[in-house]
């Protein structure tokens, strides 16, 4: 039997919070797979290739690790993959609210489906993708929140040096 | 002696939760106005006469409760009522924030109006119009968080099916 | 048709924050009954006749607040005074945890029986009785939390001069 | 593979909350052990056995659950059991608080056993063991909280008809 | 040896909670830098030589106290103005959740730059310039919330005499 | 001028989130007094001569750091100190509502004295004395706690070898 989870999250961009939440998941399944929302209505920085590449790149170590874009809801893509898990990460006590609510509203829409939460490092605890863009606009360099590359790619978007 | 409540909101499209405080509310008072705010400079997805027919139609069992919309401060509209209750209720951590703030400010503006908050029934706790509005967009039914003609509404304006 | 309340507690002893919230209450009731907890499991300062004393002297000057003392289930007392409401001060998070648990509690105790929350000024918002306790057990005085004869009560029990 | 998760507590008593994170747990993993812990310096109401004997008669139609208890750390049970995880109901506030912490402390003695967290049912959200057993010494029915047998357990444990 | 410390905000516009906490640290600091942040990306409803006139108007009997408007991280402007503290006010818990992401955040930019806490005075513990901007448009007068001068400008601003 | 900052608490144990809160604090003022409670009413493990012993080996490297028991209430000792600054470490949420209302007893106790709040390290963030006495009893190691000297003595303490 293969057990499958599903990572899902807009990851504009993937962070090292992210990262390490897929690296615990990723032993405790057999696949684990990193589900990027197209996420039209939101303000996001990155395209959805582009999150979708980062995020292949950022976990490329991972054999167990597959990286897919998805459109609709969270639970119809969760059944395509005949899998019965979605996988959240959780940091602070506003994700909690926010997670706790959006869990108890997949289960509504699909009582079968079950939401797990996993802590990421204490390092990582208090991580923000918001915060993380606002400083690289400021000017500051973010070598312990997000991989090499990815700063890059922030810097260049967000047009500084 | 007429004793008034004023239940005050968007009601963005109302759902079961505001129903439930509704209901709860229309037992302890003689009149419970379910007050619609037109609020112009927030985002809202429904004009507010559609605001308060879908308020009026939701809650039309109830012979003492009465819908309209107001403009301006809540507290000038509890005057204007002659009431000195306003209701609100009380779902989670983020919610008693807000609440605490506004119904402080609300205090300052008017020390001898009290708010008093009620809470829903556990199984609508979780219920957030955001949310909601969110999953109809994707695609998903939503039998459980609003009434049918709500849910056929939602549909329409979001342009799904 | 006579409103009556249920303000319950167990008043160990009467502070600024429970007669301002009583003070609200009688606002908006007929009638509030201050219904003061044997709670013989808990470890209190004063029996139970010297905390309805003093509760009594707190709140002479309101003529629709009735000050008893109850033993047994909350709910039981608010049918046998029959009231259907249950009214709690409401100040900081933890609170909110605790009266939410117990008002759901009771909710499922008598479907009947609503719990209505209430703010207390926000002058009173920090103030804990288990704080209030040490504090004059150490040696502070504490006007701005208790009235006078409260505060020498405190201190006799304490032995503190 | 034997996939297996531990599912550690004091359970006195076990309640329908309980329960439910169980059954959800045991459709996720191959093996559940509910493991109640000897906690001999906390002040519980029944003995390590009686808990046992409930979780067991509570549990007895899931095929795949077992009770046991365990004494000493639990990360050096989930070794013995060889497994690698570690299951807590999330319930509120409050709850998050201790239960990051805890696992967080798990973590710091055990790098390789993960910390994955469930939600209960909305409807056992607020449910408190501590409540239930006062409300119970109180002299309430508690039907909606816990199973028939343990509440007749309690009722003889508080003494109360 | 001169000690300094940063207050940095958008001040949009400043309130008695922003004075209060600038009070107490005029008491605790040599100096106190009142950094006004450009915030290009924020939707603010002031200008930056605005918001700095007001805060400059506010705090004039305050001779340790030197507000200037700043861009880029508030780290770099700390370290220029040879500082290593930066104070924030706490109101509530939202604010502690931020508060505490962006200190670490700050922390890891600059790990020689300590962000220290102040409570402010509890009758502005509950002050949001987000509800005061809400209140004033709405019609309300405000003079609890921020000093007059202020109150003109939010009029003019928001176009309601 | 001499500025000083007391930093007080029960410390039964010291440990490294204590450490680090000292630490930072160290190089705030000229003068840091970690000020040991006497605390007769709380059940503590150590007495508070071990207390003060541990404190003072955990910090004897830091030139400006006196350790001092102190009996009584805290600003007291604060004014006979000549200081006016209460340090204090804020870890998560429950820590935060219950420092909130101490330092808004103390500071209606002493209007002239301030709290100011500290975050310790991310990687101590999650240490709570209990826990570390709870895993100790259970014969975990706790390297990552507290220093070699405080595991001896919790170990010798709690009778585990």
């Amino acid at each position: 039997m293969n057990r499958k989870a599903i990572y899902p999250g807009s990851f504009d961009p993937i962070t090292y919070g992210h990262i390490d939440i897929i690296k615990r998941a990723s032993r405790l399944y057999d696949t684990v797979y990193v589900a990027v929302a197209h996420s039209p209505d939101k303000k996001l920085l990155f395209t959805v290739s582009e999150r979708v590449d980062m995020a292949k790149k950022a976990t490329k170590g991972l054999k167990n690790v597959i990286v897919e874009d998805f459109n609709g809801l969270v639970v119809d893509y969760v059944r395509r993959k005949k899998s019965c898990v979605i996988i959240r990460g959780l940091r602070m006590i506003s994700d909690f609210e926010y997670e706790f609510q959006m869990a108890l509203t997949n289960r509504k829409l699909a009582c079968d489906i079950e939401t797990i939460f996993m802590m990421p490092n204490e390092n990582y605890s208090y991580l923000s993708s918001k915060l993380i863009k606002e400083a690289v606009s400021l000017g500051a360099d973010v070598p312990d929140f997000v991989p090499d590359f990815v700063e890059v790619a922030l810097r260049k978007k967000l047009k500084k040096k």
